[in-house]
């Protein structure tokens, strides 16, 4: 299996790696993934990042645990390990979730590490199926001529597919729909300057680079007819968390009468959390916000002591949001305020 | 006269110097400036910046060039040169007109210097007085305990006083008034990170600094309940051209009903500028958008062919203002559009 951003193989020993998105657009580093640690290192620095590939990665990451032979409870140690990895990917509970049955099921060894196997390589599927049905529902949405702007990355590198928000903008432009895509930089961690620019140049799709704050000003210009974001986790409210960023794209947006659709598989809707209220926000390391970093290494351009906040999501609630593109379908505000997320 | 950026001193000769605010806060390096085409670069390059500090570095730029002998022409020449530096800045354009009138009505060369430099040193010390009454009228608005956003700089590094908005929120600590200030880094070049927090750390006001795009879900939180920004050029219709960012800041607050404040001088205005749509908006170059720059160089975090949009300012209408706090005084929507601005 060979995706954007992760490559496994099987042949005399299981090969796991990822692409290291740190490095992203200047060095395009492959890294091998020998344990649930490493993989677990890999998500909190962000080199693995999206929230349905760290799910598809976790689950992996398992299996070929797995198949070194690890103990049912060294498994279900991992398991529980990798949950931990980023609190906010409800994509991540979900994916390691269904290992966890598949772990607790099994007793025999031999039958352990096959069917987690087959699960783990069934989830990296099924995400491959998820994101084209996504891509099919919202590109319809898009018309030849849009100019639409995006936040972070929710494309090829986010999943094991296509992606989301990106990969129905992707798919737009392979239905030969002429579109312009405004790219916010996504300060901290600059996924769009560094992922999202780079996803856009490798399809050919028209881009423009923007720093967040300009997302505004562009939208006053008239110069955005549309929006489309992913989503870490969609409450069943149809509140959800995404990228920090995204909520005030979404206040904006409203403010100016501009379409706001956020794009996530059925998997990102937490049952179990009734409001964006409900939704853990992970907060991160302030040097990130002092300065940044890439292939150059970490620049600080700020005072070492500098105080900081740095909440990695943010939550946008469902009143700004014309549509919920999940793999199910459309779904409108009218559709969800009636339970179809319940 | 020695400011927080800039000093002049004139024993022999004239020494002009300018504290260079693109190695901040890590460096501290003065420029010694010995003609208007240092100046003009300085400018250029933001060494220089905040629109009252390029009025009267302009203006002493040019106080200088007469006690080197240069001729009316030449200082003709050079007033339009200084002006073209930064074409949005208003006070820019103010200052200089103010010593072309100076330099047109003096025959005499040893009349012409004197005559310049004092015109010059005036223009300075009325910046002085500008801030402390904005500062004063400003100032009043706070109370103990407010959270205040604030977006680029607008303080002791911007002016030669205390500052406009920074100022306002300065004075407030000074009176004693508990506050808390957050901090927007300002994209592209960071003025928000490098130089408000810098001042805000010098003179021991408490503050948190955030990337622009936190700015929406800080506020969110109930965490900000008073928004103070500065202008570089307002209309006669209230609306202004302030640092790009300002105007998403703008529709943030309105959304969450939050109080927003522009500080500027009465020069700022614009009488011949009817409406925003009239200010001309300063486009930079890619590269500012491509990565950062500072004391560290410059890194590029960006594919280096990365098509990028970068206006240096944008407007915010009138409408999504709260009040506007000039040194003569503070001005409501009504007042200005019964014309208080014409």
């Amino acid at each position: 299996m060979n995706t954007l951003a992760l490559r496994w193989s099987l042949d005399n020993k299981p090969h796991l790696s990822v692409l290291d998105q740190q490095l992203l657009p200047q060095v395009e580093k492959w890294i091998g993934i020998h344990d649930c640690n490493e993989m677990i290192a890999a998500i909190k620095a962000l080199k693995v990042r999206g929230a349905p590939l760290i799910g598809v990665s976790a689950a992996l990451s398992l299996a070929q645990s797995g198949l070194h032979g690890s103990s049912k409870e060294k498994l279900l140690q991992e398991a529980t390990a990798l949950m931990a990895a980023r609190p906010t990917a409800i994509n991540l509970m979900n994916c390691v979730n269904r290992l966890q049955k598949v772990i607790l099921a099994n007793v025999k060894p031999e039958l352990l590490l096959k069917e987690t196997l087959t699960e783990a390589l069934a989830i990296a599927q099924e995400d491959v199926e998820l994101c084209d049905r996504m891509a099919h529902y919202g590109a319809a949405l898009i018309e030849s001529g849009d100019s639409i702007l995006t936040h972070c990355n929710s494309g090829a590198l986010a999943t094991a597919g296509v992606g989301t928000a990106l990969g129905v903008i992707r798919r737009a432009h392979e239905l030969g729909k002429k579109i312009h895509v405004y790219v916010d930089e996504t300060r901290p961690l600059l996924q769009g300057a560094r992922l999202t620019a780079w996803e856009l140049d490798k399809f050919q799709i028209h881009y423009t680079l923007i720093t967040d704050n300009m997302a505004a000003h562009v939208m006053s210009l008239g110069k955005i007819n549309k929006i489309f974001v992913g989503c870490d986790r969609i409450a069943v409210n149809g509140d959800f968390a995404n990228k920090i960023g995204t909520y005030g794209v979404a206040v904006c947006a409203h403010y100016h009468q501009i379409p706001f659709y956020v794009v996530g598989p059925q998997t990102t809707v937490d049952s179990k959390c009734l409001s964006g209220a409900e939704i853990p926000i992970e907060q991160r390391h302030a040097h990130e916000v002092r300065g940044a970093s890439g292939s150059f290494g970490n620049v600080i351009w700020s005072q070492e002591n500098t105080p900081v906040y740095n909440p990695s999501f943010d939550v946008t609630p469902a009143k700004l949001v014309t549509a919920w593109i999940l793999d199910t379908g459309v779904l409108t505000y009218k559709n969800i305020s009636e339970g179809a997320l319940k």
